[in-house]
């Protein structure tokens, strides 16, 4: 199941406003309705937004041609890339295929393509490499995962990363059952990972957050997966809110904690957790629960979107290269990873 | 602010179930009422039930004198303790009250104070145990608080628990903000603690659960304060879903973490926290937030009510009677303490 792809001309795409509750599929071909999509979050995560922004500039070069129509061609590419301002791998790689457009103008849907490519590869990769690490890590054996957020294809096209890694334990018929949390104040995870879930056939229960370091004491899961927003150069991870709790549940517990993300989303400028700023989203999220109220409307919050794991709390990194064992003294190779910068994740 | 009282030959108590949109007092003058309004959550707490009770029983001897209509009496005293039958504290104060009524029925009224009183008294005490316990292990300052869960004077009729030591805090100038964590998935911290605080006037901010940990980390707290649901021989202690991550990240960031519970709460028949059996209260409030769903309909859930936090994360338990300095090599005394049974806290 792809959550977003190029399908006779236009670009199609599920509409992540309206799940779980509906599957709506999106046909645009246009980039003000691409544009608008991006904006109201039909399409978040990394890598489905470059693969997005990869498309528009295709549905942009067919409507202003760069070779007649530059000047509109160059605005149609401005206003894919600003239209989610933090999401670099968004503005990176409409640059990536708009510069094809410029040059060699009938390469550009070849172009859009292998970028699609390039993430389902990765997010392969990443399956194969997290399912063969829990085997070394746990015993070649079924096993329960514990995840946060949404990691999945809707976030990366198809399969996405620490989701991916579930998927192929699946496949492989080495998963017992994945418990995702729901993921407060937005609850990804019980709005996206378990319809994700769902559409693999995957058997999982949901959980508030609280109650994961919890029940990791009480032996309920042999693996954590997580996703990443930025990892530092010395391997702290920056993730969504609750990542952290997460962790120390599974040092204490002594089990994996495993993070699954591409290589661009290490950050050599960044050389550690310390270093990360951690934006504040605001009141509205944490007041309110699935649109309702949940306190007194004028309740004051502290509302921040991720927080940091030390590299000392993390099993390992599994990124579609490489996994770097950070138990065993791994080190990531700031000259092989990240040179494209940063990345901002696929948990958004 | 008294949650409930005896006012002129009836029980008055603020309606639980319409906070914090409408404050609104019930007058209750039936047994019949009574028992309703305890089984819809309009009253809930250990100390608060327990009182709710011994008034109710003041209402069953006056419409059934039990020298009169013995049968009567009973009947209605049964249907207040089996109103809530894992609540032991209602129970325990229904029986003491009504002792009274069936051998001194003129002193009935006296009883149910005196139940009231004594639970105003050990609020007091823990408010100014905890606050002079945080003043000697962080310094005599204004400080910052994390707490969960809903343990203030709806709970126990005034006051409360840990929020009992907030309001003390508040009071003496000590207090600089509360941070109360909103509590999934019922959402007491959201709901019911930032009404409290509200009342009392008390600077706080809502947290997520899940951001609870990771500001302890970053420095956001200076002091972590908890209720009880349950005190094992040990220590180790059983409390709302979410506590036991605190005490990990509170562990972690060197930061002192405080149970406040009355005595009634330790049970000496439980060595220890492994011997605590986790309720399960079933998938449906996991899949919904606020009463709105927040996950496919058929989805399953994992959801424990409570954890149990390990001793060696705590620092202290404040008591009316005592503190126990953990920290220090102290020790619950068995014989001190708890002989009344199991309390059931006053976080529900």
């Amino acid at each position: 199941m792809r959550s977003l792809d190029w399908v006779d001309g236009a670009v199609e795409l599920v509409d992540q406003t309206r799940l779980p509750h509906d599957t709506v599929t999106l046909r645009i071909g246009t980039v003000a309705e691409l544009v608008a999509a991006i904006q109201r979050l039909s399409v978040r995560g990394a890598p489905a937004l470059g693969v997005a922004g990869a498309y528009g500039v295709v549905l942009a070069s067919a409507a202003h041609p760069p070779d007649g129509d530059r000047a509109g061609f160059e605005a149609a590419v401005a206003s894919l890339r600003d239209a989610r301002p933090t999401a670099v791998n968004l503005a990176r790689m409409v640059d990536r295929v708009a510069e094809v457009a410029r040059t060699e103008p009938d390469r550009v849907l070849a172009a859009a393509h292998r970028v699609r490519d390039e993430e389902l590869a990765a997010s392969l990769a990443m399956g194969e490499r997290g399912a063969d690490l829990i085997a070394t890590l746990v015993g070649d054996r079924p096993v329960t995962v514990m995840t946060i957020c949404n990691t999945g294809g809707l976030a990366a096209v198809e399969r996405g990363t620490a989701l991916a890694v579930v998927q192929t334990l699946h496949e492989r018929g080495r998963l017992v059952e994945a418990l995702p949390l729901e993921t407060r104040p937005l609850l990804q995870g019980a709005r996206l990972t378990t319809w994700e879930l769902d559409r693999m056939g995957a058997p999982h229960r949901l959980l508030v957050d609280s109650a994961g370091p919890f029940l990791l004491a009480r032996g309920a899961a042999d693996v954590v997966l997580i996703g990443a927003d930025r990892i530092a150069a010395n391997g702290d991870t920056a993730n969504k809110i609750g990542s952290y709790s997460l962790a120390l549940g599974a040092a204490r517990a002594g089990v994996p904690f495993i993070v699954v993300a591409p290589t661009s989303t290490v950050d050599p400028a960044t050389p550690d957790g310390t270093a990360i700023d951690i934006e504040d989203r605001g009141r509205a999220e944490v007041i309110t629960a699935a649109g309702r109220a949940t306190a007194p409307p004028d309740t004051a919050a502290l509302n921040p979107a991720f927080d940091v794991t030390p590299v000392e709390l993390i099993t390992a990194l599994v990124t579609e290269d490489a996994v770097i064992r950070f138990d065993q003294g791994d080190r990531i190779d700031a000259t092989a990873h990240g040179g494209a910068g940063v990345g901002d994740g696929t948990a958004r």
